[in-house]
């Protein structure tokens, strides 16, 4: 689990830095980002939020454009956020749409060949990364929240949802709430786990998901632009997700905002609230 | 002077936009990026800070990587960031090198062949682009600052040096501060204005117009990370600059920031500081 530093900027007081790693679950070498703020010069052990970014994303984007460095030094808190596939396997089809295979892991267990030994991000974010980030970073270990922007969004409402008790919080902008129920999430999902008749696509869906969770008090904070145009297009469903928290009774809040679009543009202009609801909950 | 909207995102209650237009001054299609912040909703005539790039900058990066739309909307100021020179004229030469031609018009008019017609960037920059944003957008007329990064910091201070009084003030993050001395300003003056001998450069390099400043009170916001491989490589020689403002008593702050690069993490980290110094002038 050597860790082999890509880039380290200082910024907002903290040092913004890109790892390289091999990892064992996706069998090949990916990068995460890790920003350390200014309190972990204090030797103080650190909560850490995850961040998950949606299609098309390396780790990058979340990094220059989100402006969260800014919050998590001002609040004291780690943010971790991988790469959104494994990458660099060249498996045949993995660069044919910028919704499927490179680029677009849906951060699920594939069951399917020829993906079944790779796109793993299910269990690469909730296990390996962890360990990854517990035994090189000062983390106040459990002390950890997720959320995520698009399949991202998705991503952490799963990882949150499929291991209760493992994240304090979690909240998702713009997420793809019903990926069962739209094109992204059809395709993605009849690739990685076969045909809808196996029902194996239902332990993926966060909408599904819900309806049997079992553990710790869980809430979901969900954020929407009102101005996005895969709202429009039926691609994200949060009304499904919203409608079968309130028939079983899970804690959920949408929040609506007005005028915002799908872009990083609209995640700089929230993600501060987040990390703020995020800090609420691991400082309990 | 009609302008084309290429696109608009909503970010922190206010509009990021980018336009495109036919220039005169440098006789191509130009983009410039425009923040309107929401202030701008209760009719009020803004003030506007204009922002210039550095080398291979287009208008993108600042938008994307400066988190400045965050402070313009809490001020109530319209940022305006052009792009770093003439595009798609395809002269010969002009994309040979990243430090020359497109993506570094370094602000100055040229005199020489086959660069004089087009490379006008500090003529578009100074008239040009002024007229154009005081006629389309709410603009307090004459309340306008200017400031930059790298080659941009270094074109802030020469459009405020060689304009007394147009800019009610003006600061830079590691601008080229004595182009006349550095690898980087010695070619590009080479090739815009011809040889030194011409006695050309002077007019264009910020260490010697402070030499010869007549004017309304001004002062020089200088900004600099000191972990900055460029300022090491001596291409930036702030301290040239500083000693030339202490021999003529130019008013002149020197902001030496530990730890930081030249990159846009480190104008994120002060993007706030410097918007809230032109705000002071701004609204004396």
């Amino acid at each position: 689990m050597a860790l082999t530093e890509v880039s380290c900027n200082k910024i907002f007081g903290g040092l913004q830095k890109v790892f390289s790693h091999k990892s064992k679950e996706v069998g090949c070498t990916m990068k995460f980002g890790v920003f350390v703020p200014p309190q972990a010069e204090e030797n103080k052990k650190l909560p850490v939020i995850y961040w998950l970014s949606g299609l098309t994303c390396s780790e990058a984007n979340f990094i220059e454009k989100s402006g969260a460095q800014r919050y998590a030094a001002e609040h004291g808190v780690i943010i971790v956020n991988p790469d959104t596939s494994p990458r660099g396997l060249n498996i045949p089809g993995d660069s044919e749409s910028w919704d499927f295979g490179v680029g677009a892991g849906f951060y699920i267990n594939a069951t399917q060949s020829p993906w079944k030994d790779n796109y793993r991000m299910f269990s690469y974010i909730t296990k390996e990364l962890i360990e990854i980030v517990n035994s090189n970073f000062p983390v106040a270990e459990g002390k950890q929240s997720i959320m995520g922007h698009s399949m991202g969004g998705h991503g952490a409402l799963v990882c949150a949802l499929k291991n209760p008790g493992l994240y304090k919080s979690v909240s998702a902008f713009a997420p793809i709430s019903n990926p069962m129920e739209c094109p992204w999430g059809i395709k993605a999902f009849t690739g990685y786990l076969g045909p809808k008749e196996t029902g194996a696509w239902s332990e993926w869906d966060a909408t599904e998901l819900v309806k049997k969770y079992s553990g710790p008090a869980l809430e979901l904070l969900i954020d929407q632009g009102l101005e996005d145009n895969f709202l429009k297009q039926n691609q994200l469903l949060p009304e499904n997700l919203m409608e079968a928290c309130k028939n079983v009774s899970f804690p959920a809040i949408l929040k609506k905002r007005e005028g915002y679009d799908h872009s990083y543009y609209y995640v700089a202009s929230f993600i501060g609230e987040h990390i703020e609801y995020h800090m609420k909950n691991l400082t309990k």
